[in-house]
């Protein structure tokens, strides 16, 4: 089994794990009981908090524990939607946002909210420009995402968080394909929201977190007693929170080392089937990219018919979160891919306990499966 | 160690850790993956949601999974809010709802509900016929817990519910303290909506079940993907759903042995207290009871000071989800404790890893603090 669809989920990292598993068994407290059992566990929440403000220059108390990444989303959405003023009623997204953001958008036009939508070049990349035409008076947020999930093109968030400041406009970034994977830090991005999804980063499903600038109020998502600073309500999930923690440590750490080490594997699984598929095209390879995301149109293939050849290799036809869809995805519509091409994508996204070896059985599985199939 | 705080949290089942690991490990897979390791994640999902409602009575189709109690009360609240017709807008609530319920209603408030709230009698139960009175033509759900978190009185839900039902009311109820300890049949007891959450239940912290009738229509509350029949956006915490299904089972199996048992050890822990503390009181005795669950007034001390005194045992003055607050809670001032009475209240919750020695040991601790502090 050779997976490469680390963009749909990641293994936990065996740190991550191993550091876990305490908090699984024997300190299993409360983190709001006042004994002893319940203080450690509290602690430990704590520690978290801390690791993961570091990997995101932030400061502890501006980041929040979610249930993941959608979460995190909805939370930036309707909680700056909840508290705007009643006359501020206007949303920006990209055209090419995550379910996670384009649903709540939806849901928030059925609660009187207008939303305007930003495309993008042919890179996959939004014009910083056209956020600045398409903000309004009444506009409440902006989101854009750090980097796309299907093609991994990275997004001017500074930019556009520059412009957004200048017009009093809350700048929120779905940042969980980017985190662990390129250096993010909220002082130098400007931005006032930032998700994290835990399981794009070696650690658990199930946690993530939001990084709100101090000052910036919120409506709570989950209201109920007083975690999270009144934001975030519901029994802390200790165990997978101090799994994120520790995720974050271990990215702050290999980051600098993982960068060249995944682009080069990414560029030799692409230079072998270029060699190999001629008129295979690689979408938005000229953009600035994730060091780790493979985004290929096979001519003449169905991208699902060449998966289905592939049962040894784990990839993706689109985002995994909504792969069994036949439509264009979302990004694939904003890249403007024709539908005779973009039936034939497949994302390959690789990670750290890939090899070249590995890389390269791929390749050659995949030329196979090709040239069998077209 | 004794930890007499069982209605706080639960520590793992050995059977839950030992069926999660491997699904934190090596079946890291996306449930949403076509892939095997996809595949895989999304078959113990299915399983875990069979496990589920088996305990519940109910069928599989109608668990969705949550990140716990709170947003399983919170989507069951603001769900049925957001689709009720506009001119349904009354809600009824206990006046003893954890914060999980009390704190979305107070949301929804804000947004053009109007709440009303049912007390209970001296024993902490609800009387059937005030909900009947609070419901109106324009209500549109009740939610009344099924068991107290603090005392563990057992609600009249099956009362409760078919005056719903004769009224065309929806009804929920949280059943975060009774899942695991009592039986529970959703048929039987006529509930639309009914909440689980896992670390009640020696399952882990971070993931819970709301029970959906069929039928019965919600707006979701992380609005993405269409994970969850489409009605609970987000990667699927694999891990602890799969824990959360072995704990439903492993409840299924040890439900009829372990009431009397917990009831046993409860029993023993008063009788002692009682024997040796004069004017101590139980609060709710006279009620039908959670097993497991004493809450105490010790006379002329407070609480806190006790438990200060006691740091090898690990009990509540409070519910632990708040006990850093110093005000009466809301059950407590439901029942119509006089303060000097509430201050003076500790919930012991025993639990399955309890045995008589340790109960003896926590009995004679408790009864010499008490002496030393009266």
């Amino acid at each position: 089994m050779i997976y490469l669809d680390y963009n749909a989920t990641t293994p936990l990292a065996p740190c991550v794990q191993e550091g876990m598993l305490p908090f699984l068994a024997e300190h299993f407290g409360n983190p709001s009981s006042g004994h002893a059992p319940g203080k450690a566990a509290h602690a430990a929440v704590d520690d978290a908090r801390v690791q993961v403000a570091q990997l995101l220059g932030a400061a502890s108390d501006e980041i929040l524990f979610t249930s993941g990444g959608t979460e995190s989303n909805n939370l930036a959405l309707k909680g700056s939607f909840d508290v705007a003023p009643p006359e501020r009623r206007h949303l920006v997204i990209s055209a090419f946002e995550h379910p996670a953001i384009a649903a709540p958008a939806k849901y928030l036009e059925r609660r009187g909210a207008t939303v305007s939508t930003v495309g993008c070049d042919a890179r996959g990349v939004v014009d910083p420009g056209e956020v600045a035409a398409a903000i309004r008076p009444d506009t409440f947020l902006v989101s854009v995402m750090l980097a796309n999930n299907e093609i991994g093109a990275i997004q001017p968030l500074r930019a556009i968080a520059e412009i957004c400041r200048e017009r009093g406009v809350l700048v929120h970034t779905d940042a969980a394909q980017a985190v662990g994977k390129i250096p993010i830090d909220v002082t130098q991005l400007k931005v006032d929201l930032l998700t994290v999804a835990g399981h794009k980063l070696y650690a658990p499903k199930g946690v993530g977190a939001l990084y709100v600038r101090r000052g910036v109020h919120l409506e709570p998502l989950l209201h109920g007693a007083g975690h999270e600073a009144g934001l975030r309500a519901g029994t802390e999930n200790v165990a997978q929170i101090v799994g994120l923690g520790i995720a974050a440590e271990f990215a702050s750490r290999h980051l600098d080392n993982s960068r060249p080490r995944l682009e080069s594997l990414r560029d030799r699984l692409w230079s072998q089937l270029r060699e190999s598929i001629p008129g295979i095209s690689w979408n938005g390879a000229s953009a600035a990219m994730l060091p780790n995301t493979l985004s290929v149109n096979f001519p003449r293939v169905r991208g699902s018919a060449l998966l289905a050849r592939l049962p040894d290799i784990c990839a993706s036809t689109g985002a995994a979160c909504h792969s069994g869809e036949a439509s264009l995805s979302a990004t694939q519509r904003a890249l403007g891919l024709l539908p005779q091409i973009a039936e034939g994508t497949v994302r390959f996204s690789v990670g750290l306990y890939n090899d070249e070896t590995e890389i390269d059985r791929a390749a050659n599985q995949i030329i196979a499966a090709w040239e069998a199939l077209r």
